[in-house]
């Protein structure tokens, strides 16, 4: 089999490998698609090399058939078609005890941490692994990681039906999050400065605003009876964002924090006092989140072909990496594994 | 009647006055004792002549007993011991429809936006009064109305039994803060530059840590088996203080934001997604943190003799709030206006 290793400074080495036997409760994945994250980006940009190294398989957002199960493995058999949840946990720290799973104080991320799914055959711990339905393309499935990312979001944000939504930012993560509040009865508004963008956004039904030509946090307030948005997703990164959350937001309205700011940012804490806004952070997903995912995407609520914008073979994985790099026009790019 | 009116820059004028006669639906309250608060301290500053203009009566954390009552009002009688709850709300914006009415888009502040407390005799919507025991010392009363911020901001945490929490800031409201989270069974670490406050949150009974001897976040971790601080509460107003809430806090841990941050301060965002953090504005009061004050005041739950450190009568305005000024040995200093 062959894998695709992440060698440095955007490069990677297409390699003979040996498919991993899967230990006890382990399970080999004959690898479907595995499409590319913004974490594999900046990985691609030499920003991770510290954590990931110079010789790593990456590669989480994936979708996959059984190929192998360990002995002790029990509700999975060969050739069920699954996704994984590529997070493995200590179980004994702080978080890991009262539940946190996923911010475990040790947490590995599976395709970072250990090799990922841009190879052939992958094998990973069984607690990991979703199965999905038997008719839900797999080209499709590999769309279940970053949903799961957005219904965490909006599980965090307690959003009820009816609800007034402002996500600033519309890549491929502020979109999906866009089409779960959709799905839950928000009304959604998206703000983003790529007007290819803004069309997508548009097409799969929600208002969009430009903030190079609008007041993004006074069209919100005007749009809503001066009441402003009861929730806002800051998925921008940017101090610009970070500016039009505290504005936009209604009073006891929730911000949550998708975005990684890596430095730190101002913030209008007045408004926080002024308006009791809650800010909520969020980090990957929950075992729950994968479940919903996987509802939402085998139902359709997710329009998969307009996110899929490119799919490529593991040999072109560089040239793929390279073109989806920086293009606001491109959605989500898949790289075909199998 | 005498009043004393602020004039302007650090100064007071004591004048003789009319008492108002209350309106229907109003009370005429002989007022016994009103606290000086960190905002009438910003108004002596001459901060917030913007808002208050320069011969404005200030006060709001008050005691007193009704003196007269208005037409229409029921449940109160003439000699009631009452405090009150300065806040009028305007009842028809998004926030009061939502029945937020302490975070009305129009909210006047009694003894701000209209003539407070520091005079003989205050005339007061009746809706902002509260009976409290006969029983109870009008001068422990006094403190009711920093008790309820305490209270307000305790409830915004959803503080549960046993958790650990870190009071960053240990003045007169962070000192409350302290005794409320106790009260609840927290477990409480007091952090402040002063030894003074120090050595009085000790008495208390607060494990303290001075952040000029100690990392603050450190010795939370520590104390707390690697977890960290389930709620921390943001009382400084320093940079200082932002840094070390979202440093000390546990996975999910809930950081209230009590100070008043008139800059945009840098936060350290990345902490909030990594750990799941979540921020908590809290301003003033709602109705239930009055009544769970008055019974906190009424039980003894507050050291009330501890925390009033001066008593001044209203001749003496001037100088309480000279006094008062940057003194860290100071808690609560009240004007005796009877």
């Amino acid at each position: 089999m062959r894998a695709a290793y992440y060698t440095g400074d955007k490069g990677f080495s297409i390699e003979a490998a040996t498919a991993v036997p899967p230990g006890a409760d382990s399970v080999r994945i004959a690898v479907a698609y595995c499409g590319i994250c913004g974490t594999d980006m900046h990985v691609f940009h030499g920003a991770m090399d510290a954590r990931v190294g110079t010789h790593r398989v990456i590669g989480h957002e994936m979708s996959g058939t059984v190929a192998e199960i360990g002995a002790e493995v029990t509700g999975l058999k060969v050739g069920d078609p699954v996704v994984v949840r590529p997070l493995a946990h200590c179980g004994i720290c702080p978080a890991c005890v009262r539940g946190h799973t996923h911010i475990c104080h040790n947490l590995k991320f599976l395709g970072l941490d250990t090799d990922g799914a841009f190879q052939h055959s992958w094998t990973v711990p069984a607690h990991t692994v979703h199965k999905i339905p038997a008719d839900l393309p797999l080209k499709h499935a590999a769309l279940v990681e970053p949903v799961a990312v957005a219904c965490h979001d909006v599980r965090r944000s307690r959003l009820a039906a009816g609800e007034d939504v402002l996500v600033i930012g519309g890549g491929p993560i502020g979109m999906l999050i866009a089409m779960v509040a959709k799905r839950d009865g928000a009304n959604v508004t998206v703000s983003e400065v790529s007007e290819h963008r803004l069309g997508l956004a548009r097409a799969f039904g929600f208002t969009t605003l430009n903030p190079k030509d609008a007041d993004v946090a006074k069209s919100v307030y005007e749009a809503t009876g001066g009441k402003g948005a009861d929730v806002v997703f800051e998925v921008s990164g940017s101090q610009a964002g970070i500016d039009t959350m505290t504005e936009a937001a209604a009073g006891r309205g929730r911000i949550v924090m998708v975005a990684i700011h890596g430095s730190r940012p101002q913030v209008d804490l007045f408004k926080f006092f002024w308006r009791e806004l809650e800010l909520l952070g969020a980090r990957v997903y929950e075992a729950a989140d994968y479940d919903r995912a996987i509802e939402l995407v085998a139902s359709g609520a997710i329009d998969c072909e307009a996110m899929i914008t490119n799919v490529s073979g593991l040999d072109q994985i560089r040239q793929a990496f390279e073109a989806l790099d920086g293009d606001a026009q491109a959605m989500k790019s898949l790289i075909q594994c199998s």
